[in-house]
């Protein structure tokens, strides 16, 4: 028998919605401080803090509820009412509370590649968070393990490598973020399909690397995951 | 050879200071809103929106964060300043970047027993700042695995077990926690070396079980744990 071949999939924007949520709480967030600025002052404002507190908060909502509160007592000199800092925190809440909706073809790739596959969970952000929308999902039980890590480059990749006993070249990752998903995985030796989300974090934009030929997949939908899976093999 | 045996540590108030850290965050909280409230009523109120909203947040400091602004906010009728609330941010910050300060004890029982047994690390809280901990602490390459979790109950610790194939007769389990370090690892067959800290959060209360003989020790510092190992094998 040949060594078996492993899939990681990330999940935030690759296997259910997740920017979306954000876009419209972002939608709302400067509608609250549309008194004091626009929403492109706002917007900048918000993602300069988001990556100073980075280091301290991780990705996640929890972080993103704070640095919202931060950000809007710092732009409005203090003049942001208890009231709409309560509107906030419940906002936050929604998100952290939101059902899981699955993006198009991630059932029927799954279906698909789980009989002949091990299939890895690959994701970043707040433990209980990602372990909530893993269980509405109701996806757990495709995957061989589930790592859920605080950042995604190649250090991490290689420790999950090696504790599964994976050989980078029977690898393959799947994600919506080139510099998350993907580049890391390319640096080990692995391959990786990108399937874009409709919308991306700023912070997670990178330019798709050159010289990774027969290793680096482009896929409009997952719908496309298996027919790839195949090519790669 | 006979069968590995395995220790497992929590972290938090069991290897370096923690509860500590929190204890001066809430006297300056308190200060924050004596004009308000008597310290007890505040401690009350922050307790029941911790435990309201733990379901959602999980355990850590920027649950913690959320929750004490939540508190502020309702508790004063929003008579709480934007410029109060900056400073329960800035207080939340300094407490993620506090410095660790291991337990007197802790280097030498791991010291002691790193040559002769399997050590794990089993802690929960937010992803980044347990592995900043635990960075910061010099003690990461003592332990075979790190398991960061969101709860620590019988599931948690059987899934544990599980994957790294431990029998739970050869497992012990050292925390200042009875109910989330000592009793579900009794409950699974395995043993407990309950350790207090000076101070429990009142979540973490729980009473000693019966029918644990020759599984649970108690401990007044990490110096005894070493004689306790040999006890129990």
């Amino acid at each position: 028998m040949s060594e078996p071949s492993w899939i990681g999939f990330d999940a935030d924007d690759t296997l259910w919605h997740n920017e979306n949520i954000f876009e419209r709480v972002h939608e709302r967030y400067f509608e609250l401080l549309r008194r004091h600025h626009d929403a492109a002052t706002v917007e900048k404002a918000l993602f300069a803090t988001e990556m100073r507190n980075l280091p301290l908060y991780g990705y996640g909502i929890k972080g993103f509820m704070l640095s919202s509160i931060e950000t809007a007592l710092t732009i409005t000199d203090g003049a942001f009412s208890p009231g709409e800092i309560q509107e906030l925190i419940a906002l936050g809440k929604e998100m952290l509370d939101h059902p899981v909706e699955l993006l198009e073809g991630a059932h029927e790739a799954l279906d698909a590649l789980a009989p002949r596959h091990r299939l890895l969970l690959i994701t970043k952000g707040d433990l209980r968070d990602q372990e909530r929308k893993l269980a509405k999902s109701g996806l757990a039980h495709r995957f061989q393990a589930i790592e859920i890590v605080s950042e995604k480059d190649t250090g991490t990749y290689g420790r999950i490598l090696q504790r599964h006993a994976i050989s980078a070249g029977r690898f393959l990752m799947v994600g919506n973020s080139m510099k998350s998903d993907i580049l890391p995985v390319l640096a080990l030796g692995g391959a990786g399909v990108h399937v874009p989300y409709r919308i991306t974090w700023s912070h997670e934009n990178a330019e798709a690397p050159t010289g990774a030929e027969g290793r680096l997949f482009h896929a409009a939908s997952l719908r496309e995951l298996p027919g790839i899976v195949e090519r790669w093999r």
